[in-house]
Parts: structure tokens; sequence; C-alpha cells
């Protein structure tokens, strides 16, 4: 078995990209509860394989219940999450990998960390973009009606604010297409970028 | 541009083995300072991807300065430290990938909790067997020194005590055999595992 000279320095996140034939980034996924951003992320991810590129999606599935698992829901603690989230992402990132983090993530502030964290050139913010009225009529979790009923406090848009993007780098409406659109304008989105590696 | 039927699931660890033509696994390195782990895992590293696989080394680079930033040495966020690494190791072994971790990870108490985390059977310990003599020879960062002189207190193998793995998955003795000999030793075991996905 044939050994090479070893220098003792790790692979580089552009000799990762060009291995796995595709540029890296973190596509952040910002919107309320229910707006179908886990759904689209997901949906994206699997796009994404289908085609030959190597993806991964971090959402509260994965990380709230191991890594952030020691952390509650005070102002302090929902900081230190995303600031996690956002070094984990890099993380991916610097691994060849495209990341895409799916969080209501609900403040300018909090998403600014973020983007810092990951650098302003590798991070894409995008914006599901569904009205609370819709998010709250499908109420996929049942959390929405323990908001209002007041047995979850601090809930996103009932009685904690959500500060929408500025000026995303993609915002998704989907209350008036088909799921299915959303996708293909989130995979087109990346498949423009990813080319660049 | 073709969407897939959309059901709303993370591509699987086996979906992504497939992906990617391997099985992922953790290969927890420990040892001493200047044992010469980190060495080891970035030559196995570059000699995985030179094969086709995809791998990533987790060591105190990329760990310590960013989202450990917040810990510090007290025996609570040394747990917490390799707590925290085990969880991201696990997360991109569920990724599909090759997941090499380098940390010191000194006593047998605090790999047991990086393998309970990862899951025993995803696990492997591999030990490089370095006697202190020769890693304080070598002092390569010079920490030994320092360590020496009391200008750095719970330093492992001075002053805090290193406990030896008792069944490591794989010993690799570095004093008297050349760095390329150690990494093929590594890369075999690797190679042998990953396969099997």
């Amino acid at each position: 078995m044939n050994i090479h000279p070893i220098y003792d320095k790790m692979l580089s996140r552009s000799e990762r990209e060009k291995a796995l034939h595709q540029k890296s980034m973190v596509l952040w996924f910002t919107g309320l509860s229910g707006s179908g951003k886990s759904t689209i992320a997901v949906a994206l991810e699997r796009e994404l394989y289908s085609r030959g590129y190597v993806a991964q999606v971090l959402d509260g599935d994965n990380i709230r219940h191991g890594i952030n698992s020691n952390l509650g829901f005070s102002i302090e603690d929902r900081r230190e999450n995303i600031r996690r989230i956002a070094e984990i992402a890099k993380l991916f990132m610097q691994s060849g990998i495209v990341t895409i983090c799916s969080f209501i993530s609900p403040t300018l502030e909090i998403r600014q960390m973020a983007r810092e964290i990951i650098g302003e050139q590798d991070f894409f913010e995008i914006f599901v973009d569904t009205p609370l009225e819709i998010c709250e009529q499908r109420d996929v979790k049942g959390l929405y009606q323990k908001a209002r009923a007041g047995q979850i406090t601090g809930f996103t848009g009932i009685d904690s604010p959500y500060e929408a993007p500025v000026n995303p780098d993609l915002q998704i409406k989907t209350a008036n297409q088909e799921l299915a659109h959303s996708v293909r304008a989130a995979l087109e989105f990346t498949l423009e970028k990813i080319k660049h590696y």
C-alpha cells in the first residue's frame, strides 16, 4: 500500500470542493414555525444528492436533541444555540459540504451573528415568507394553539417578535404556490452557485 | 427542471453512505500531546481523499477556536469540550463522513462519554502510544518545557494524569517506526471497515 509524502496540514476547503465537484456554502433558511422552511430544506437536500452533490441539513431535530440539549430558551441560551449552530455550519462548509440550516432565527441581530461567524461571502439568507395566519392555520405541530392558550410562552409570531430579513438573498413565498415550486426556486438558486468551485 | 415527489424526511445515514460509497464511522485518536496523533490523523485524511473517500479531521485547531472558544480548562469545561466534540463527530458521521477526532482525551471516563454519545458500534478508539519521554523530547509546541517550568498547570503527563486505553481498537507505537508506517496502520484499519456500507 502506497503512502504519499506526509505533510502536516489538513486538507483545505478548496481541495475538498474540487474533490466533491462543488462549491460549498451555507444556505440559512429563516421563517416562522410552520412556514415550510424545513420541508423545503430537506427536499433541497434530496434534490442536490440526486444530482451527485453532497449537502447536509442542520435543523432542530439533529441539533437541539444533541449538541444543544443543555440549552434552554432564555435569551442567552437562544443566542448560544445559534452561535453553536453557525460554528457547526462553518465546519461542514469548510468540509466542502453544501450546508442547509433551517432555524426560525427570529431577529436581525441573531442572523447577523450567524453571518459574521460563517463569513459574509459564504452565507446566503433564504427567507421562507409565509404569513403568520397561514402558519397558524397549518399548525402542524399544534404549537400555535398551545401558544395562543398560553401553554407556551415566548413563541415567535405570537408573544415574541419575528423580524423579517431586510434584503434576503432569496425570498420564497409559499402561500400561493405549490411546494414543488418553492423547492425549485431554492434548487435553482443553489445550482447557480454550486458550480463555481 | 424536474423536482422529485417531496417527502418530509431527511436523507438517512445509509442513503448517504451509499451515495458516498463508504461506511461512515468515528475514529477517535487519543494520546499525549506530541504523540503524533494529529499528524497521523491528517495524513490519514489525505490518504482517504486520494482514494475517493470523504473524511474530516476534528482537532483542537478547528474546534477550540470556534465552537468551543467559550470553554476554559476546568474539569467541567473539559468535559463539555469533549461532549460537544462527540456530538459534532456524530453529526458528521450521520452525514456519511469518515470522522477522525484527534484529542488528548486523557481519561477513561471522558472517552467513555464520547463512545456513548457516538454509539458503541461506530466508535473506534485508536491509541497513539508514544512514551512521555519521547513526546517531551519532541516538544513541538514547547508546551512540555512550559509545563515543567510551571508556566502551564494541569498539563497531561506532567501534573495531570493520562489513562491509557485498556483495549483500544488499534494501537500505534510511533517510537520505533517511521511515520509512514503509522499512517499505513491507520489506513489499513480504516479501509477494512469503510467498505461495509
